[in-house]
């Protein structure tokens, strides 16, 4: 098994008035703010066929995560019992990628707004994808 | 705006019978087959709480993709018209990371089985989160 590694370049970041990793709801649906996709430039045509009320899955790149955490207490609770990382949503592990199911607002070019997105703001963006149904019904 | 780059590091890879992209089904609800992913040792610890019969996402990285694709025949179709990539699930996108919500069905210490997972024989994995009800429900 050969391993090496892959490069990650971010196609635009995050603004959000979350600024505060402690002070960020745990997730989406516990009260994050709407947030603005703001893309690059070289990435412009990749965007022409979002529109809004679309729902899309938005991944980032959580750069203020550790990437050494295989165990963690779930939600940064200690009162709970740890748990391997790969069954929770920790932004800790070892590729701190965060994925954001949201519904989007507006498209201003490349500015994108979305509801309740729980990121801090300047967080890397790293893909978009539509939600698929698939992704919604158990198989 | 600064940007930089992040670098993803497998935490395994997919053992597949799927070893032709071009024979690959587009979707894994088109009979994609059961699969391994096979786990490197150093991130055992955080698989420890997989249990079978869970649904999890599966994030991939597309290592045979094309990542200069912004606008793509949706399927590969070349009768369909162009779409942006971020609107199509195409695994040729700047970042080419695939996702894929399985359920598992079997857990042998580092080797897990999973149904209908639509990855090529030896795709990197990036990571595995488990379903949320947010991830489900439109919002």
């Amino acid at each position: 098994m050969t391993d090496g590694s892959y490069e990650v370049h971010p196609i635009g970041r995050v603004e959000s008035p979350l600024t505060d990793r402690a002070a960020a709801p745990r997730q989406g649906d516990e009260g994050a703010p709407d947030a603005w996709l703001v893309f690059r430039e070289d990435v412009r045509e990749g965007l022409r066929d979002l529109t809004e009320g679309a729902q899309v899955i938005v991944l980032t790149w959580f750069d203020r995560a550790s990437r050494d955490a295989l165990v963690v207490h779930p939600r940064g609770d200690l009162a709970r019992p740890p748990q391997g990382v790969f069954s929770t949503r920790s932004p800790d592990r070892p590729n701190p990628i965060g994925l954001h199911r949201v519904t989007i607002l507006r498209v201003d070019g490349l500015r994108v707004l979305v509801k309740d997105l729980e990121a801090l703001d300047g967080t890397p963006i790293v893909d978009v994808k539509p939600v698929l149904d698939q992704d919604v019904a158990e198989r």
